[in-house]
């Protein structure tokens, strides 16, 4: 069975030496000191080692099932719930008022990689609860803060979010279910909802779904749509649980990963709903938890990839497989480890460069969020949200990557479930798809957050990344990271200039590289992060403080993300370069 | 529920457009006219798409079982597999002589692919079948090849490999099954297999296992290795059935993907089995079927990634979602089809060039496997050799690629089970990894088939390179096709020198660059294969008949290969010739 220790050494690095938290005058922050941090990461650790580890294969193998319209979840998910309750780990970062721990965005990020790392299907029910929370702190009124959030932010009540129909996903205008405006203000909710994970499940006692729907007689399309709060069972005016509402699971599909999650089909008959946030502006209610719901997902990527990996390594060294070319390491025993052959190194350090240099962006990203919410600083907005889709997209589809890569060291004894790397590639793959499919990221960062704010954002990225090379140019230990860096800095900035030229004449010519910019983008932001991680190694070693090998290897690290990722940009460079044409070409028949 | 139709028209484009075969002095060659191979490629299409590909899903879904040492395939296989054989389908390639029809592996070669698309898990107990039969045919006695060929031919008898044990995979000197010698000439066979497709089954009456195992006395490691057939049933004298043998299922695997097909673990307990070739000179005997059996699964690579596109297709004119942003493409309907966005377009195209361009490599491979085999013709030996490994190890993993890029077409609705997307890509995720994972694969391109015979095949695929291109140069409206394959080809010479010139050095500087090496190679032999469809397409074009669209299609595809897809190579030769210092400088105890 697979295991995973937490990175709280790297964590520590990344929080202290490369982002310096406890330097930052963002509200909060300065609580972020050494011990506290680590107090908090070591305990977080041990529960996502040892109680939600083990459970892992356990939801994969069993599933949730649906008997008479009750879902059950796997065999110990209910018990380790319990344990993340009592733990205070569902409010960490949600306001004290409401029970919470008032944490930084940042430090729930670290928390919630472990967590994710260890078992992605389990700690999604508390996920989405954190995205419903979220949404009723940014929008509900007193009264619907007062009722909900309490038991929300302590699970005691969990959340789901219901945008999916049939027929629509993406394209959420196409929407049909509908809610019919009651006397006493209330609506009654009517329509089929898919893919609600955590929609249902028998760890808490209500689940308070967020529905998004159609109050008739309002604008067409996304405009006419609005957001409701429909408890599973309706809350009496004591805030106790009441009445069964109308809401019932369908069915629980079958997928090829997350098992231990419950995705269903909900179906809505006249179920008593409230209007949460204004009439017909549900999607502008749903957009502003998109950044953090997004970084989640990103967080889930590289959470995949880091607890792959892991075993990858143990696999690599444990594993007695042919000679080292070079010369026999382990010349008592029938063969060497797998570790001592080049193209397994390869696959080890394409894994160990993604993951470290995945962590620093996402952790930059949640930096940025707390900087933008709990210092209302707007440029950190708008760089997060340029940001926000390359996160998600680019961290997803690496990290699934990464999780075939460790997945492969394994050679056969990956394939067979027996040794739990097929679950990692089969959880990691729903991450590119869902909270908007990649190639939606892709066409929300080049069709929309490009041209943002007049191109403030892209034009402040690209002159911190400038900054930044300058600064360190004086610097010659740092030359092996600036160099490359300012090399794919430049691919990129040709990609915007390219769109910026092209599009005017046809805007299918950016919408053809939104895919490759998005991957571009994501490259340049981690030969950033490596630099930065270069640059506090460097710093650290100065210091002769601390554990030297760490930061040497810290080093080693970046050098092979310059050599071996970053020349990836001028791929990606050259496909956008090529414009529409050719992916344009043929007509729909001819494919 | 995915649907397949067999891509007769551009198979029939491939055989006779641009491979000429039946302008081939290949012995069997002359026969392969159009109306001929037409005939066989509409017929086995159908099989394909009415028989087979039904099936494909309820073998997913209810994949084999062992119950009281009995193994039982899905629903229907088993009357699937008997019209498999009162087809013919089953010996097509084999000699006459024991019941074949004595078709160039070319034929076989297309057939097989679409028999994998419509059902890989199905198919692989004749692909078997086939192994067993080739290596019996090429090493068994007179008496042997009497006894086990025609059974198997025509499958009345399966056959399985049986290679890999517990504690090894690829180092097969580790073995531990022993094969004690008997007065009688025969051996007592014991030891335990794992990972033996299509191990048992209810198919047949008789499973031919052949085995490696190892002769007491015998030469310390891999030259110490022997081959035996153990029949799962002892032949009586007069060919029939007779008792049971000393082999039984320990189980079956529970896999990724590949239900359908029995995964066993075989344990031989005083099995009585059969030396096949020479003593000690199992892996020989093993290796002259290698060419082959990679391309077979190089071919299921190329099928699986065949089979999610089109259904990806399908999906992509159907599901409406989104609008056109240069004009609205569906003004009557609620939105227009997914495939009017460019992102989806690129997919799509990404996914047809790679499927296009594969199956011409693929053909080509098979050609000189004929040419090698039927022709005696060293040369052509020789790159096939060369070339194997790179049609295993980029054809798998650019053919999962393509199952990925297919399953998010579908979006959330790829994920689960129900659309059958999900299986292309857990089917197709073994290709990476069996007969041979695919590092091993590029360890034996860079490590062994460079440098074979002096370096002569490798210097003869440059020459060929360059001559296509300096005789196509002539034509201007080759240049698009042309001016890149010479760019690609460059550097792929340049990483062969790189290699030379610093594995001296460094073998591992030549290693830590194999599987970039491996995709390089892999791009410049599809870019060769465009360049060849374009000539052929813009020569067909000319002669004012056929399906102008076709061959316009056939252009557009390959400017886009061209474009999009080659431009991979810079990154790769980038990759290679940063060398093994960053690859190799940790110490295992800092991954």
């Amino acid at each position: 069975m697979p295991s995973y220790i937490a990175p709280t050494q790297d964590m520590a690095f990344l929080l202290h030496d490369v982002l310096k938290a406890d330097q930052s005058d963002i509200p909060g922050y300065a609580d972020l000191e050494r011990d506290f941090t680590s107090a908090v990461l070591e305990e977080a650790g041990k529960v996502a080692s040892e109680v939600l580890t083990p459970l892992n294969v356990v939801g994969d193998q069993e599933g949730c099932r649906l008997e008479n319209g009750v879902v059950y979840t796997p065999t110990g998910f209910k018990g380790a719930f319990e344990q993340m309750k009592e733990g205070g780990w569902t409010g960490l970062d949600m306001p004290e008022e409401f029970g919470g721990q008032n944490m930084p965005v940042l430090l729930g990020t670290a928390v919630g990689e472990m967590f994710s790392a260890a078992n992605q299907a389990f700690t999604m029910y508390q996920g989405l609860t954190h995205g419903a929370a979220s949404a009723i702190l940014a929008h509900g009124t007193d009264e619907q803060k007062a009722t909900y959030l309490p038991k929300m932010v302590s699970c005691e009540w969990t959340g789901t979010m219901n945008l999916t129909e049939p027929h629509c996903g993406t394209d959420l205008g196409l929407m049909r279910t509908k809610a019919e405006p009651q006397d006493d203000g209330s609506y009654k909710v009517s329509g089929q909802k898919i893919f609600i994970s955590a929609g249902d499940h028998d760890m808490s006692d209500n689940v308070i779904h967020l529905v998004l729907a159609k109050i008739p007689g309002g604008p067409e399309g996304i405009k006419g749509v609005s957001l409701f709060i429909v408890p599973k069972f309706n809350v009496n005016d004591d805030g106790s649980v009441g009445s069964r509402n109308g809401v019932s699971v369908g069915n629980i599909e079958k997928k090829m990963g997350i098992h231990g999650n419950s995705t269903c089909v909900m179906n809505y008959d006249e179920a008593t709903g409230f209007l949460l946030g204004d009439m017909h502006k549900g999607m502008r209610a749903m957009f502003t938890m998109m950044n953090e719901a997004r970084l989640g997902v990103a967080m889930q990527g590289l959470a995949q990839a880091e607890a792959a990996y892991q075993n990858a390594v143990i696999y690599a060294k444990d594993r007695l497989q042919g000679r080292d070319v070079t010369g026999t390491k382990n010349p008592d025993g029938p063969a060497d480890p797998l570790i001592v052959h080049p193209d397994i190194r390869r696959s080890l350090m394409d894994q160990k460069s993604f993951c470290e240099g995945a962590r620093a962006f996402l952790l930059w990203g949640a930096q940025l969020i707390d900087q933008a919410h709990r210092s209302e600083d707007k440029d950190a907005d708008g760089l997060i949200s340029l940001m926000t889709p390359v996160l998600k997209g680019f961290l997803t589809d690496q990290g699934y990557d990464m999780t075939v890569l460790a997945q492969q060291v394994y050679g056969g004894h990956g394939y067979i479930e027996e040794h739990g790397m097929s679950q990692f590639t089969r959880d990691a793959r729903i991450t590119q798809i869902y909270e908007g499919a990649n190639g939606v990221q892709a066409l929300d960062l080049v069709g929309r957050k490009l041209a943002a704010d007049g191109g403030k954002p892209i034009m402040a990225f690209f002159e911190m990344i400038k900054d930044y090379c300058k600064d360190q140019s004086e610097d010659e230990a740092m030359t092996d990271f600036i160099e490359p860096l300012k090399t794919a800095s430049k691919h990129l900035q040709a990609s915007a200039m390219y769109f910026m030229q092209s599009a005017a004449k046809n805007p299918n010519n950016a919408l053809s590289g939104s895919y490759d910019f998005m991957h571009l983008f994501g490259h340049v932001c981690l030969g950033f992060m490596w630099a930065r991680q270069a640059r506090a190694a460097l710093d650290a070693l100065a210091t002769g403080e601390g554990d030297a090998t760490f930061y040497e290897t810290k080093l080693t690290t970046a050098r092979y993300y310059m050599a071996r990722r970053l020349p990836a940009t001028s791929m990606h460079l050259a496909r956008i370069e090529s414009g529409a044409d050719t992916v344009m070409a043929l007509e729909a028949d001819r494919f």
